[in-house]
């Protein structure tokens, strides 16, 4: 039998995010469980869960977007847990972070890099990454 | 003699854009040669010229960050050219575009994927993609 | 037999924007078939169809939000005429702009205004409204 | 005799947030005093006050440009408030938050959520609201 | 007699941007004539009018914000005019934008630049700026 | 000899913002180095060195672009300072940033006072300032 979106949905969740992303989903859906429900349908049961980019492109997609736009400090750190789980190496999210001073200008990378260094300090990833 | 970060700047430019990006610098010095140079030497010279993400992951980046802010057509377009001369697919390019109606919302998506079918156009890529 | 999202989506988008909204999907269906059936299912079949908050509050908070972003342009238009299509008066969407000016500044409420201007002209309304 | 604009604002100013918009306005007096008066009069005093839109569409509308945004967070939860106090149904402020996934992404949605649940559980609004 | 803040905001409109600013209020009047109102007195009549900070400081300031929002297009053109009408020099409206890139990233200020071509290109000002 | 563009912009750096600057730059290079190099050199070393524009009127720009942005606090915060150590008066920021709320609209003004409330507590400044 197919799996609905929901479940593919949960399953996709788990593999961008691990279990933090599904704790998210559980404690969200506490007060809003509709729109757990949504977000798991959408952004992971439809679209992460397409075949035609990898979860580590779409990772470094996201995690460029948040940093950029500069407003979604959460779910920016939940994205850098993220790209690190899919398989991202640290150089290349602190590479994509420091695109963004390109993108959107000196304090978006450097807001970026601050949530870079508490992820990674949640992570044990040591900074300065060696160079 | 090491290329000083011009030179670099210049040739890194090429090999993102080809000759496009090359043109729109050389438009930019007729009026303000001293922000042409700038452009090829930090975003080029220095960022893009780094070894650690490739030029791939870099346009995945600046693609899904242009199309999440929503204000900056002309360098979508250019960036759009850019990642399919670096090598992604045109179904990750259209990929990365749907995805940033998770992040940023669908009239994003939505214009994001009219910049698509224009320069897709212009590159001679038919829509829809064989899917 | 319950209608499928995308079966009560095109009812709901029918609903809110007649056949501009269901023009605008089946262009956008040419060239991104699988986007334009996400457009469909998870805006109009899954959020505008839910029961909690009427088409007309419904496109005031779409209208306001897209005018106070100030980067979506196609978009504010298109649901400039489908908050005329769902019934707010001339009057109150006009009031839903200038009310933009605090939020989001004046230059946000003049190009929301334009934005009026183009889409009443096309919609048969004299401005100025009779005050 | 007729109200000044100022006297106007903040009558209408108690009419959209009770007291908790005036203790803003007195305590931003303290240090901005001129400002302050600005506040009064020309959101409340001349916009707040206009007779062609209902404060609850006002607040809708604010609400999901503010939601939208995603970088006014103090003025959301004011906001979110008011719209409680204008009558605003708990059902009708999630479903405007909620709405807001389509027009600025699922980041704006899920941070405009978290103050809903800051701002219901200081007005005594439990969570989740009967379905 | 006090003169009205709306006679008070026309003298600075007309001070801050010459024919320019006016000539957009009467046509924004033949549409939104309580809006225009609006224009004149509270922006103009209110906070431009204000003693502790010099024309050119405000425009500076204004051209900066409209820059780095990047969602401004007409207005930006407007302050560009206005900018060179309060006597800022063309370079220093040329190094305010290139700060934006800085503050707002690069596509920005190549945006910003392409408005102040063409505001420059109709105030007879030749580029590139004898440097 | 020539400085180099380091040294130049820890000048310059210094020159903006005292001690506060440097302190910036020195945490970030603990865990960014290469970006913390970045920083020195292109916006300060690069661009503020620039001689058409004035630091005040630079300070005046770069305050009023991240207060209309409203997404970059802490870099607000830090221009906040550096514009009282450049030389802009205190009067002249409040009007910067009062001048945002016709920008940028209210919730930008609001949030900007409440950064130079919290500046101008540090730097011994009281509020309301004499009038």
């Amino acid at each position: 039998m197919k799996p609905t979106r929901y479940e593919r949905g949960l399953k996709q969740l788990s593999a961008v995010d691990g279990d933090g992303g599904v704790r998210v989903v559980e404690a969200l859906a506490q007060s809003f469980p509709d729109f757990a429900t949504y977000l798991v349908e959408y952004p992971f049961g439809d679209i992460y869960s397409r075949p035609g980019l990898g979860l580590r492109e779409r990772e470094i997609a996201v995690v460029a977007a948040l940093c950029a736009m500069g407003n979604a400090a959460p779910q920016l750190k939940l994205h850098l847990h993220a790209a690190l789980h899919v398989g991202c190496t640290p150089t290349e999210i602190v590479e994509v972070v420091m695109q963004m001073s390109v993108c959107a200008g000196f304090p978006a990378a450097l807001n970026g890099l601050s949530a870079v260094r508490e992820v990674f300090g949640e992570a044990g990833i040591a900074l300065p990454l060696p160079g």
